[in-house]
């Protein structure tokens, strides 16, 4: 069976989901004990505080929907690492569940729909008896760690475990390896969560005009994602900034919610993506909120949009993240010195960290089911770096052949870290401080595309967004014709 | 200072926050030992499992926010009792913030902002010497139960508090009750927050089309209420139920996601609210997705509307809200027996609970800062009932002025339920089986408004959506003309 939101969006079949189970048992296999079983646990809802309404339309955990593509919460899910048989255990509903929530669906409904070996609902020693069947001696479960968050995903601990042995501690990096790299089935999901970001921007740049508030430009985003590709989540919160929130880097928060009115002549900096089926997008586009450039806006913008494309270009399998990032520095310090807001040696002004004055986020990250996708820090990564704008690299691993990765150069002109390296004498030295002043209040450019890492030239899932400024002007020039 | 979205929107004083502490304060005197101090504990964002995603936009804990009307996180709030002096600790941010999060405001911007009498960032120590200063002995911190989850909200511990006394019991059913009252200005916003859903509710009658995805009008309604209302988020999750699905108490979840095809011929029944500023709307309208009642959809439709306007007119201070609900039931039934639906006596019929097969949940709850909002078990509650549709009542108050409800009678035709009556000797004598059948698969009506109980007569907040049958296909027929 498969997963849509009508005839207008894609058909996800559940054998994509068949697929990333029969990997990671293949990946499990030369390190697993005899006889190991993989053991998880499905999302819960959540209330507002200690309120009765649902946070949030719940949405599953990207682990268990990885191996099970199971949308309903309160799951199980057990995978026989010697036979990859597949298990689901859904909860066992209360018979008034059909009067407030909808059908009770039969064990046999779940079995067609999400293509496991087997079905049973969950009642007192079910999974232990089920577990047994298997001929279970080791249960491995999922302790996962988040390099970004520094957060844990603690392992499901239930009374059916006690006659077995478990381990927390090889799941984990296995499991996380196999999310690292995408099938042709998630690119397929991928291409299309990021084509309706596309298609949400565009609306936006045809839609946006000056005396506008930001987050109205949050709300068409976010209608079109949901209303024409289905998408009811969005894979992060929209960063929606124009003129001087531009250089906020995550701008949109609820302490900085999109609420100002924007400017004629803002540079706007909109940083926004959905999920489909869980898998996100995380596509930025810059643009002037009026449809023409301010000559420094262009000077901003060509220089990322050089990084962008010498990243792109350069970006092959077996080259270290890592130095993506100093490239796109390279080359945004190398224009910003042609128009005279860097002076002096470009590489000497890299080996200072001045790149992270300009743009003190990393280059970009691993993105699937999460739009900061897990594994960033395992396999060949170097360990994080502690200089600024390295520190903050996502990952430092070398690229392979289908990883999905944001490249997302920028160039901000942040007031705390400009009048930082003003006053620092390892970094002034390469700054015009007047030309850096006339500068001041511009916000940022940043330009983000979605681009799976092929050996034979990568591919940009976002290439429908008009790039150049030529073709921005012209693109909003007809839509306000 | 005042909280607003753009000049469209509605502009809140601080003042309104003032007035709520000064009501707090009032109501614990009696009750409170010498130098008490409330100390409150705003909310802390979250991010999806253990990934560094924010889950939603920060929103802001009720309790916290009725009192302080803060929208930041990580915040801390005191209230003397003695004196109602109110202080405000935000967090102590670190520099690099500017950075990635906004710009850093000082201790005054709050102050001027939010109109307390003192504000603090937090430090070690630093509420401590705060409640010295106050000459604190007691503190009355928030333990807080919540009727319908069955959750607490834990009471705020910190080490700052180890010198002092402390009470958890104390504030919570002062609090509760005091937020079940509205003020003036409390009552401006929610008018607004009504108004908008109203508004949007409207969009969305305007432009629904057999053939449309149901999930497509909730994204409507969720772009029209931020857009044009301001309303980030919603007070629950929306259900936009159409045919059968009409008959799913609580569709819309993520179990049940709006994702039906929208037939002709369809009945839609939409329970969808904003917030504004945290406080909730929450309106259902209900009415045929073509623009044209049946004959079975008019009875139906036309026996609830009988309810709402019942109760609307006898919902007086001083009457108590299980007789309302009773009441509801008397009308459905009566209507329902002139459609032949229903046979006998209908007091006998009252008695044996057919109410509940045709409308399973209470008949409306307080509504506030959530959505189902504190207090409805406080006060001369009675214990929640045993009785099918009673027992889910979220309040048996008697009424009073100020207090906002959602008056909500609903009429479904839910298999479950029908099955269940028509095999019970108690309720089949009052069912006509072979009429009951030719309304299966009809779905359900409900009508709700959200109203502020005065002596003079109550006020429904949301009058501006079209009512009756004719009015409907009316104001449907010219949207389509």
């Amino acid at each position: 069976m498969s997963f849509d939101r009508g005839v207008h969006t894609l058909r996800v079949s559940a054998k994509l989901f068949a697929e990333n189970r029969a990997r990671l048992v293949q990946a499990l296999k030369p390190h697993a004990p005899p006889n190991s079983v993989v053991v998880l646990a499905g999302g819960v809802e959540k209330n507002r505080y200690n309120t009765d309404a649902e946070d949030l339309p719940f949405r599953q955990e990207s682990y268990f929907f990885w191996a099970f593509g199971v949308h309903e919460s309160e799951c199980y899910g057990a995978i026989d690492v010697n036979t990859g048989k597949s298990v689901l255990f859904p909860p066992t509903l209360a018979p008034d569940f059909a009067i407030w929530n909808g059908k009770i669906e039969p064990e046999s409904w779940f079995k067609e729909k999400y293509e496991v070996d087997e079905v049973h609902f969950q009642s007192e020693g079910k999974i232990k008896s089920v577990l047994n069947t298997l001929g279970t001696q080791n249960l491995l479960l999922l302790k996962a760690y988040n390099e970004d968050s520094g957060n844990w995903l603690e392992p499901v601990v239930l009374p059916d475990f006690a006659s077995f042995k478990t381990d927390e501690k090889l799941l984990y990096p296995v499991f996380a390896e196999a999310r690292v790299f995408k099938t042709d089935a998630e690119l397929e999901v991928m291409r299309y969560a990021t084509k309706i970001a596309c298609d949400a921007h565009k609306e936006v740049m045809r839609k946006i005009r000056p005396n506008m508030y930001e987050y109205q430009m949050e709300s068409l985003f976010r209608h079109i994602s949901y209303s024409t590709g289905g998408c009811r989540h969005l894979a992060y919160t929209c960063i929606a900034a124009t003129g001087e929130n531009g250089a906020v880097l995550h701008y949109g928060h609820a302490n900085a919610p999109n609420a100002k009115l924007i400017n004629d002549g803002d540079l706007a900096l909109f940083d926004m993506g959905p999920e489909y089926n869980c898998y996100a997008s995380d596509v930025t586009c810059s643009f002037p909120s009026n449809g023409k450039f301010t000559d420094k806006q262009k000077v901003v913008y060509n220089a990322v949009l050089k990084a962008s494309n010498a990243v792109f270009e350069q970006a092959k399998p077996g080259v270290r993240w890592t130095d993506m990032h100093i490239l796109a520095e390279r080359v945004i310090l190398t224009d910003l010195k042609a128009a005279g807001v860097v002076v002096g040696d470009i590489e000497a002004a890299v080996e200072a960290r001045l790149g992270a004055v300009f743009m003190p986020h990393g280059l970009g990250h691993l993105i699937g089911l999460d739009v900061h996708d897990v594994g960033g820090y395992l396999g060949d990564a170097i360990p994080r770096s502690k200089f600024p704008g390295l520190k903050s690299l996502r990952t430092t691993r070398t690229l392979a052949e289908r990883m999905v990765i944001t490249i997302e150069p920028g160039c901000y002109f942040v007031d705390t870290l400009l009048n930082r390296a003003l006053v620092d004498e390892k970094l002034s030295k390469f700054l015009n401080k007047e030309v850096v002043e006339t500068y001041r209040g511009i916000g940022g450019v940043r330009i983000e595309d979605d681009v799976v890492i092929w050996a034979k030239g990568n591919e940009n899932l976002s290439a429908s967004v008009p790039r150049t400024v030529e073709d921005i002007e012209k693109f909003m020039a007809e839509a306000r014709a």
